[in-house]
C-alpha cells in the first residue's frame, strides 16, 4: 500500500485512513526488483544482476512519489487504444475518451489564432519583411512579432535568455498584472518556466529541507504537490475541503491541521491554495481568501498560490482575484507576507499545454533569497522562448481597436462559454445518476463527484485489489472507453469515493458520453446493488 | 569559502585542495541571513523577521549548489552593459563580448533555415494550406510540417503528449541514432526533454539516495553536474583530467578516484562522461571509450554520457563515436551495460539554445527501473512541443534531393567550418601570451587555457577576496568587455588557474578581441610581474 505523507509524518493522518484510500498504479513498484541473471556469463561481480540499477538502489523518494493523472488508468486507457487501432471491432467502443487531463487541444479545442500567428513569426522572423507574410498573417500579430523580438537581444529567438527569463516580456507580464490587480507588479518578481509544475517543484526545492518540513494542501489536490512534496522529501499535511460546503476552504480546518502537525514536530513551510480549484472546480469568495491571506501572515506560512485556471470562471455570482490582490487591498505588502502566484499558458481559454509556457511572481522574499531562487533557475538556463513569448501574450492579448481584436474574443469567448455549458451539462448529468451527487464547476476544468458505492462493488474492488473508485473507473473505461481519474488519486475523505472528469470533450460529443455514462452506471449498480 | 564536494565526502578531495580554488559568486551566500525588522509594526511572531523566509530557513542543499557559467562575473557584465546603455562612454569599451557560456546565436549566429520554417510551420499550420505559403516557405519544410502533423494525435500542436514525447518523433530521433550509429535504438528508449539539464538532473535523482551516493565527475566539468549533485544531495567524486595530454581520461584516474571514494564509505554510482569536453574541448579516441565503457561495465557504473557535442568536432583526425555505438561494438547489450546518452538542441551547428529541445536514450535499465523514470517524466508532464520537434530534426536533417539540403548543408558546413577557424585562431592568441597555455580545442565550443599567475597577482586577489582566475576574468572584463568563466567554476588541479572562453563570437570580431585580449594581458603581468 501506498502512503500520502512522507516520512516520520506518516502517522500524521493514518489512523484516518482507510485501506485502499492511496492505492494508485504505483502501488505495486516498492517491492519488485530485478532478479539476478544466474546465466550472466560475466566474470564481474556487478552483471550477476539481470540490470545494473533496481528499484532497491534507486533514490527511495522517487519510489514514493506518484501521479495519478497519468497513472495506471491512463496506460490501459493507451493500450485500448492501441487495440482498436490495430482491431477496430475489439471493444464495444471506436474511440478513447481522455477526461483524465486537462489538455483541451487534444480534444479538439483549437488555438487562438492570434497567439499562434506571433509564435510562428517569432519562429522564422526572416518571413517578417516579406510581401506574401501581410496576406497570410494578421497586421497587429506582424506588428507584435516586431516588438517582441525588439525585446530579444539580438532578435535571437534561438538564444538562451536572462534566467529569469527576457526582460521585456517580464515587463509585459508584470503590466498585464497591474492590470489585472489594480496594485504594481515588479518584472523583477517573474520567473518564466516551461509550464507551472517546474515552478512548483523550485519552491518544494527552496523550502524543504527534510521530512520535518511541511506543506499544508488540500484535499482532494492537484497531484502535483504530492508528488513534488514526496520527490523533495517533505510532508504533505492536508487539510481537507468540505464537499457539504461546495469544497469550502475553511480557516479553522487549516488550523486545525496546523496545531496537529506542529504537536508531531512537523515545521510548516507554505500553503497551497488552487483558486480556482483542481480537481474540485470552485471558485473562492475574495472574503474567504482575506481570511486565508490573515491565516498565513499569523502563523509565518508562504503562501503558494496556484492561479492557473484564473481565466476559468463559469458563474457569474465568482470572480477570480489574485491573492496578491487581495492581500494589497489588505494592506500588507513584500514585508507583511511571501506570496507565490503560478500561471500558465496550459489553461484559461489558450490551452495551450504543449508549449510550456508559465512563470511565477515571486513576493515578500527578501535579496538574499531571491539571490537562491535566481541561482536554481539558472542551473537549467532559462525556459523556452516559445512559451515565455505565449505566457505574454496571455497576459497582453489584443485590445480593443487592435486588427485581431474582433476574432480574438470571439475565439476567447466561445471556447470559455462552451466549457461553461459542457461543465452544466456534465454536472447536471452526474447528479441524475444513482448514488451520485456532483457540486458545481465554478471554474478550472473539473468535476469532481462524490460516489457512493454499493457494499458488493467495494467487495468486489477489494477482490481485485483496487480501491474501490480505482475499480469503478477501471470498469468504465472497459466498457465505455471514458477516462477518469480515481478520486483516490487526489485524496479524499476517508470513506468516500470520487472521480475526477474534466470538462473538455467537444460540445458535440458530451450527449454520446452522456448517454454512456448514465447507461453504464445503471449496470454497474444493477449488478452490484444489495 | 566553498566546496565542491559534498557532505561527509567533503574531505575526499579537501585535502588537495588551495584556499581560493572554489570560491564563487555565492561565497558570501552562506552566512547572510536577513535582520530581523526592529520596527515591524505587527504583533505576529514571523513578522518581526524582515522577511519570512531567510537563507537560515531553505535548503541547505540550494545553498550549497552553485553555478559559476552564469555567476558573480556575468552579473558584473549584466550591470556593465546597463551602464553602457545609458552612457556609451561609461567604459573603454562599446559592447560585452559574452564569450562566458555556448550561447551561440546571442552572439549573431543564424539558426538553419529549415528547421525555422518546419517549426513556423507547425506553429501555426493553418497557413499550410494557403497559397502564398509556398512562396514564403520551402516545399520540403511543408511537407516535413505534414509529417509531423500526422505524427500527432489530432496534429494538436498545444497538446501535452505522451510523457516521453511524440511517438513519432521518438521513432524519427531513433531512426537518426541508427544511421548515426549503425546500431539499432529503440523508440521506446527516448525520453524527449527541455534541453539536456533536465535529463540530467533526472538522472541524478534516480541515483542518488544520500550523500554516501557518488558520482564520478571530469575535473574540470561542466558545472550542472556540480549544481544538480548539490541540489539531489549527493557526493562528487572528481577524477582529474590530464591537461598535458590534451585533457586525457585515463582509466588508471577513474580507479584510483573511485577506489579511494569507496575506502571513505561512498557508493559510486556512475561515471560522467562528456565527450566533445566541456569545458575542455578534447575528443576521446575510439580506444579510450572503450576502455571507459570496460571499466563502468567492471565496476558496476551507470555511464552518463554528455554527448551534446557531439556535431562540433573540428579537427580531421578526430571523430565522434557516441558510447552506445562505441558499447554495441564490444558486444555489450542491454543486459552488459546501464548507459544514458544526452542530447540536445542548443549545440551542434544549430545552436538553438532558446528552444529548450533535448533528449535522453536510455537503455540497460530493467522495465521496472524505466516505470520510475517515466513516472518522473510523467509529473512535469510532458517537454515543449517545438523543442521535441527540433529534437526530431536535428537527428534528421534534409537529405540529398530534397529542395532544402543546398541551402541547409550549405549553412552547416558555413557555421562548422567558421567555428574550426575561430577556434583555432583563439587557441595561437592565447598561446602567444606570456604564461598562458592552451590546448587544441577538437571540438565542443570552449577553450579552457591555462594561466600562471605571477605571485603579486596572486597576492592581489587574496586582498581582493578573490581567486586569482576569478581575479584576473574580472579585470579583464573592466578593462575590455569580454566575459570569461574562471576556472575555479568547473574545477582544477590545485595550484594551476585556467579560464574558460567560448569560440562563438562572431568571426569579423575576433581579430578585436584578440587585439584587446592581448593588450589587456600585457598590461595586467607588467603590473604584476616580480
Amino acid at each position: 500500500m501506498r502512503r500520502f505523507v512522507i516520512g516520520s509524518a506518516r502517522n500524521l493522518i493514518e489512523s484516518s485512513r482507510q485501506k485502499y484510500q492511496f492505492e494508485r498504479f504505483s502501488s505495486s513498484y516498492r517491492f519488485l526488483s530485478s532478479s539476478p541473471a544466474a546465466d550472466s556469463p560475466s566474470s564481474s561481480s556487478s552483471s550477476t544482476m539481470a540490470h545494473l540499477v533496481s528499484l532497491s538502489t534507486i533514490n527511495p523518494k522517487v519510489i514514493e512519489c506518484e501521479y495519478a493523472v497519468r497513472g495506471e488508468i491512463v496506460t490501459l486507457a493507451q493500450k485500448l487504444q492501441e487495440e482498436i487501432q490495430t482491431k477496430p471491432d475489439a471493444h464495444p467502443f471506436e474511440e478513447i475518451l481522455y477526461c483524465n487531463i486537462g489538455n483541451p487541444q487534444s480534444l479538439g479545442q483549437q488555438p487562438i489564432t492570434f497567439f499562434r500567428e506571433v509564435l510562428a513569426l517569432c519562429d522564422h522572423p526572416a518571413i517578417l519583411d516579406k510581401s506574401e507574410t501581410q496576406g497570410l498573417f494578421s497586421a497587429d500579430s506582424i506588428e507584435r512579432a516586431w516588438q517582441i523580438l525588439d525585446q530579444i537581444p539580438g532578435r535571437a529567438t534561438g538564444a538562451y535568455s536572462h534566467s529569469q527569463g527576457i526582460k521585456g516580456l517580464r515587463d509585459t507580464i508584470a503590466a498585464g498584472i497591474e492590470v489585472r490587480d489594480g496594485f504594481p507588479a515588479d518584472p523583477n518578481d517573474i520567473f518564466l518556466t516551461d509550464g507551472a509544475s517546474p515552478a512548483v517543484h523550485m519552491m518544494m526545492q527552496l523550502l524543504i529541507r527534510s521530512e520535518k518540513d511541511g506543506i499544508l494542501c488540500p484535499i482532494p489536490q492537484y497531484p502535483l504537490y504530492s508528488a513534488s512534496i514526496a520527490l523533495h522529501g517533505g510532508t504533505l499535511v492536508p487539510y481537507y475541503l468540505d464537499e457539504a460546503t461546495g469544497w469550502g476552504l475553511e480557516v479553522s480546518e487549516l488550523k486545525k491541521q496546523l496545531e496537529t502537525s506542529r504537536s508531531k514536530g512537523i515545521t510548516v513551510r507554505a500553503l497551497v491554495v488552487i483558486n480556482p480549484g483542481n480537481p474540485t472546480g470552485q471558485v473562492l469568495a475574495e472574503e474567504n481568501q482575506k481570511a486565508i491571506v490573515e491565516f498565513c501572515k499569523q502563523e509565518g506560512l508562504v503562501l503558494l498560490a496556484d492561479e492557473v485556471y484564473q481565466e476559468n470562471v463559469y458563474v457569474p455570482e465568482k470572480k477570480f482575484h489574485s491573492f496578491k490582490k487581495v492581500s494589497r487591498s489588505m494592506g500588507y505588502g513584500e514585508k507583511d507576507i511571501a506570496l507565490v502566484s503560478f500561471q500558465s499558458v496550459s489553461k484559461g481559454y489558450y490551452g495551450e499545454c504543449g508549449k510550456r509556457g508559465g512563470y511565477m511572481e515571486v513576493t515578500g522574499f527578501g535579496v538574499d533569497v531571491r539571490e537562491q531562487i535566481y541561482k536554481v533557475a539558472s542551473v537549467n538556463l532559462c525556459s523556452n522562448i516559445s512559451g515565455q513569448i505565449l505566457a505574454s501574450l496571455v497576459m497582453s492579448p489584443p485590445k480593443v481597436g487592435d486588427e485581431s481584436y474582433e476574432s480574438y474574443s470571439a475565439e476567447r469567448d466561445g471556447i470559455l462559454s462552451s466549457l461553461a455549458r459542457r461543465a452544466k451539462t456534465l454536472e447536471d448529468a452526474f447528479n441524475k445518476l444513482e448514488g451520485v451527487t456532483c457540486n458545481k464547476a465554478e471554474g478550472a476544468m473539473y468535476l469532481f463527484p462524490r460516489i457512493d458505492l454499493p457494499e458488493k462493488a467495494i467487495k468486489a474492488a477489494e477482490a481485485a485489489k483496487k480501491a474501490p473508485d480505482a475499480y469503478y473507473c477501471q470498469r468504465l473505461l472497459a466498457a465505455t472507453g471514458i477516462v477518469l481519474v480515481p478520486g483516490s488519486g487526489f485524496g479524499q475523505v476517508p470513506g468516500t469515493w470520487h472521480f475526477r472528469c474534466t470538462i473538455l470533450p467537444q460540445e458535440e460529443k458530451i450527449p454520446a458520453i452522456v448517454t454512456r455514462l448514465t447507461d453504464f452506471h445503471k449496470s454497474f449498480m444493477d449488478e452490484f446493488r444489495g
